[in-house]
Parts: structure tokens; sequence; C-alpha cells
């Protein structure tokens, strides 16, 4: 298990907010659909380019030394983060990739089973339902009160099931998913489980001992720039690879390919270099704040979130619990102009819709809901900012 | 046709490498692999960052709109730039994704059957090779002295054959293969052509008119960053997508899935934003220069370092024109050691090795060849530089 570092000071938020340079400028609370990006790490990408630019290579000129050491530096990095090896560890462009490449990566047959739940993003649903084509039946497990019940997935559990995908925290309702106990029954059983960590990495902690794939992305929690991500994988074997080409392989003829060992198979092209040199530094802030005291913070603004929402006159809050991530509904007002009003009245950012989630956010409104998450770096007066504004849009004077 | 600038003023190279900082810090001659990004790119995903990075969504928080315009602005401007529509253009990470979402994207039957030819990377040649699986027949047309006769490849079609693959400039010799007069020839006996433009899109002038699918690289002739990529499709509507997951869908139930119309439905999840943010005035930068000024640039270029490196005892020269690509091979000479000694020697950067090209590479040389190539900025002198420097490493005192 992880070891995160326990402390009871807190960061300094105001220090730690002049890395965001965007976070003057309004009032930012759309944190689970991309954080901001500190300085350190453009900073880092504006070295790379300005000083050593070049194409991966060991063994080729300088420059591409360099590059690859420096790339190579944010695997290990992230790696460690994870307490995993480099080598379980492939950048992908997006969360949505990293679960692709499990779906594409298995060698499916007719009447294997996929289980995943209601609380899903498109990302860990589209990719399982898409299987049903090549006859895999999926079944989709229902939440109780925004949580997935271990025993309902044990119980769905067949001879045939090939693995369990689940999300560690759903994007809508930033509940926390009972993920390792999860992971430790379907091991008991056999079956390999697949964690979409889109809102849980970098925001809380995350051990991989009963997870076998895990999607992450580098622009929430990891505070990377938008375009990067990684698929941690505890068996990097156990999948093939979903795409072909330079980079890849150890010999190539006509008639015979021969791949490289993971990770160089499962990233043949020209990769996000300045993305991924971005990340290391963005990665080390998560690091040098402590992923335990991120959680914290987050939590205490998001219980005080949902209490100030729920106090508030014609205002549903869907969100269970005080995470970091808090949906909710005001009575006669559409979600997206509300969420417009918003961003008119004090320029708060926050997300409306269905979040890419429409089988869970329909069942609370078929119109969607408002979204509002904070980051790392997120004040508590940003959310009372938030609060005043719902209070003054509904007409609410408590 | 694209009709291009016609001009006889070549552009000011002194201005133009000042937007290129690593151009001053070494001779740089490894922009097949990657080109350097200019200071614009660079300051734009830098305002992106600093002033106002969100995720895409129309209709979401300013921040997010003006994300949206921004990103949408680089695919209408990368449109134009092929005289295409925005429907017609995906993002993709590298060109790598572009031609395996070609291959990944039709719905393949046994007994299909697939030409490709000699000269291809990697990347235009395993995504077919790997279809055989699937009871995909490929061939592969040999060429000819560095070019492939479009009269080989109207020779192997067969009523089974579903696609012509050819790159337009090979990464290894340079050679401008005649996509036009294959396109033609493909279209009127019903083929569909993909184009692997990695050399050639914003290296010479690209004519889609009869190309179906062209594959488009964002990081070598156009400037942009590594980690951003496209696909041109003629007729978006004829390829399935690869990656399933959020902002691709109109509808999802648990039984139903409705996919957004292109481009929406090829781009699933936060894509790599900052990228392509900085692709725009890339591509900026290479319409103000002009690409058949460029091509002519580098035309010279190439020239020149053939005929330099002709002339030395013991070296063979593979390319047999000047493009801006050059291959090459030293008697008695490893390529990777010569390579890293022409960097020691006088900071010169060129790829050696096989150029994740080995079919064709070993037919040149089974240790690799070495590869010097040009973009727009490259000067003579630096060209002079690299014949000085062979010269210098081989003894010749010609």
């Amino acid at each position: 298990m992880k070891r995160y570092r326990e402390s009871i000071v807190m960061y300094d938020l105001v220090r730690l907010r002049e890395e965001f340079p965007v976070l003057s400028r309004c009032v930012y609370l759309d944190s689970a659909s991309t954080s901001q990006t500190p300085r350190r790490a453009v900073e880092a990408m504006c070295t790379y380019f300005y000083e050593y630019a070049a194409n991966h290579g060991r063994g080729a000129h300088h420059l591409a030394r360099r590059t690859t050491e420096e790339y190579e530096k944010v695997r290990a990095q992230l790696a460690g983060f994870l307490e995993a090896s480099p080598e379980q560890i492939v950048f992908s462009k997006n969360t949505t990739e990293s679960v692709n490449m499990v779906a594409r990566g298995f060698r499916w047959k007719r009447g294997d089973h996929v289980i995943t739940t209601m609380l899903e993003h498109h990302a860990n649903l589209l990719p399982w339902m898409m299987l049903r084509d090549k006859g895999v039946r999926v079944t989709v497990v229902p939440h109780e009160n925004g949580y997935i019940n271990p025993v309902t997935v044990a119980e769905a559990i067949t001879p045939r099931t090939r693995l369990v995908a689940i999300t560690h925290m759903p994007n809508v309702l930033g509940t926390v998913q009972p993920v390792e106990e999860i992971g430790k029954m379907a091991h008991e059983r056999g079956v390999p489980i697949l964690v979409d960590g889109a809102q849980s990495v970098g925001h809380l902690p995350v051990d991989v001992t009963h997870i076998d794939y895990l999607a992450i992305p580098g622009h929430k929690g990891l505070l990377g720039p938008q375009g990067t991500g990684a698929l941690y994988m505890k068996d990097p074997d156990s999948l093939e690879c979903c795409l072909y080409g330079g980079g890849m392989v150890e010999h190539v003829s006509l008639t015979e390919v021969k791949l490289l060992p993971p990770p160089a198979k499962f990233e043949p092209g020209t990769p996000n270099i300045p993305g991924v040199i971005g990340l290391g530094p963005a990665i080390g802030l998560v690091e040098e704040l402590g992923v335990d005291l991120i959680h914290r913070h987050e939590k205490k603004l998001g219980t005080r979130m949902c209490r100030g929402l729920s106090g508030i006159a014609g205002v549903s809050v869907y969100s269970p619990e005080g995470t970091g991530v808090v949906s909710f509904g005001v009575e006669n007002r559409e979600p997206n102009g509300f969420a417009r009003a918003l961003d008119d009245l004090d320029g708060i950012c926050v997300r409306s819709g269905m979040h890419c989630a429409e089988p869970l956010t329909s069942s609370f409104d078929c119109r969607g809901t408002i979204r509002a998450s904070v980051g790392c770096y997120t004040t508590a007066e940003e959310v009372d900012r938030l609060i005043a504004g719902v209070q003054a849009l509904t007409g609410d004077r408590s």
C-alpha cells in the first residue's frame, strides 16, 4: 500500500495559486473536466521547445538523447507515484484511450462477459458496450445511492467474466467507490479489474495492489497538460497492442514482426513529448503538496459546497458526500442556462449537461445537472462565491 | 487543385531562424524525424495555459467557449490549408494513429486485399500486415530506384482490393511518389487510396483531389508540437470509430448509442488542446512562407547535400534525388557510431539506423543508414558543415 505523506500542516494556498494564473481571472470550479496546469509545467515545456526539442531515440544525437531521458524520467516518476515499475506505465493521449487500450487489447471470445456499473463516464461504458458486436455480454450493475456494493459485483460474476471495469470516483457524483474491496473480491474469483482513475489519481490515494489496469488522466488530478494520460498495467504482457507503427519493433520483415517489450510496444509513433515533459513537474507539485492533504482539502471544500447548496430553496444536491465533485439541479431551471448565468454573474465556471455519463445523469434529471468541482488550488472563498451566486440567481434570501 | 503562392522572392532565413532558438545550439539536420517548433506556436500554448485553459465544450463557461473556439479555428485552418472541409479533418496524436484509424475503421472481410509498398515507414506497413490475422491479403509492391511505378500498382489491383496505402515521400529516401497518378488510376478502378503524408505535408504541395485518406503529422512539415497529427478523410462516413468515450455521442442508453456526426465522433475524450492550439500559428508560418518556396528551398539544399556527400570517397548516397531527406552510408563505418561522431565533432544532429522502415533500409545496408534531413529553416552553411564533417571523419582530403 502506497504510504502518503501524513501531515497536519496545510499547504500554502496563496503561494500555490501563483502557479496558476487563470485562477485570478475567474472562479474556476471545473477541475473535474480539466485542472489548470502549473507554471512549472508550462516552463518545462518551453525549456524543451527552446533548448533541446527533438524526437525520441537513444543513441541518436544529443538533443534526442536528452529528450528521451526527460521523457523516460516522467515515466519513472509516474511509476514511482503509483509504486509501480516504469514498464507498467504506458503513456496515452487521454483516459479514454487508456480504457480503450484494454477493451482493444483483450482477445475477446463470443460469450465472454464484462461487468461495469451505472456510475460510469461514457469512456468506461461505451468501449464495453461496443464489444457486444463481438458477442461479449455486458452487465451494468446498479448503484445504491451513488455507491457500488461489492456484493452486487460479486453476484454478477460468472465463469465467463473476463473483466470488472469500474470508476474510482464517478465524475457526476464524486462518490469514492470501494475499488480495493471490489478488486480483492474479483481477484479471489480470478477476474481482473480495471479502474477508471479519471477523478481519483492525484485527488486521493490510489493503491494499485488490487488493480490490474488503472486508466490515468494527465490533465486532472496530476495537473499536467491536456493531451496526456497513461495506463497502468499490472501485467503489461496481458494486452495486445492497439496501434502499429514505428518505435515498437525489434525486427520487421515482410513476413515477420517481432515487437519490443513493454512499454515501447504500446507507444508507436512520435508521442506527446512536450506534454509528458510538462507532466513531470506537475506530478512533482502534487507530490510536494501530498495527495493526503489534497484529498482533505478538497473534501473540506466539497462538504462546504454540499452544505451551502443544500440549504438553498429549490436546489437539489445529487452528490451524497462532500468530495471535490458536486452535482446539483435547480428547480425549473435548465442546467446549461443556469451554468451560463453563473458565469455571466460572477465569472463562475461550472459544467452543465450530461457530463458524458448519460445513463447516470439522466436518472437525476433528463436535462442534465450542474456540476461544480474543485482542485488542490481552490479556496473556500470560491466555494462561497458559487453558493452566493446560486442564491442570487434563485432569489433565495436565506 | 490547391494553388500555392508563386513567388520568386526567397524568404528571409535569418529572420525565420529567430523563431527557432534550438537552431543556434547545433546543426539540426533531423527534421524528417521532427521539426523544430516556432516561438509563435509555443507562445500560443503559453497564452492558452496562462489565460484561458479549460476543456472543450460549447455552451459551457467562457474559458471552455474560448478554448473550443481556438481549437476549432485550427481545424478550419488545416482544412483550408488542404482545401478541405473541417468535418473532413480529425485530430490525432500522430501520423501513426491516423493510419491506424483507417486500418481499424474499415470493416474487413476475409479475402479483402490491401496494396502497400516497399518504401513504407512501419506506420504504413505494420497496420496492414497485422490485418493478415483477419484474413486480409497484403501485397507489398517493389520500388524502382526509390519510386513506385503506377503501372505496378495497377497490375496488383484485384476485384478484392479495398485500399492502396502509399507514402508520398519515404522517410528513408525522400523520393516524391506519383501519388496523384496512382490515386487517379486507383479511383478509375474504384479503389480508395491512403497517402502517408508524414514527409510531404508542409514540405511540398499536396493535392487531395485523388486522395481518400491523408495521414498528417502536426510536428513535421507543419512545424507544430509533437503529440499532434490529423487524418483527412474525403468521406468521413466511410470509417467506423476506433475509440469510444465522451464527447462523441448524441445520445446513450444502456441499449443504444447514437454517435455525433464527424469529426466529433472520431475524437472522444479530452484532446491535446494545447498542442492543437500551438499547431495553428505553426501552420500560419508555413502558409506565410509558402509551401512552394519551402519545397524549392529544401530541394536546393537536398541537391547540395547529395552532390557534396557523393563526392566523398567511401560514401554511398542512397537517395536518388535531392529533396530534403538524404540517406547515406560510409564504407566500413557503423551508421550509429558515425552519426554519434558527427554530433561529437560539430554538434551535427542526424538520425541513423533503420528509420522505422526496416524492409527498405536493410536492402541498402543491414546495419542501417545515416539520414540527414532539412527543414524550411535549414541553411546552406549547415549542409556544408555536414559535408565537411563527413569529410573530416572519413579522412577525405578532396
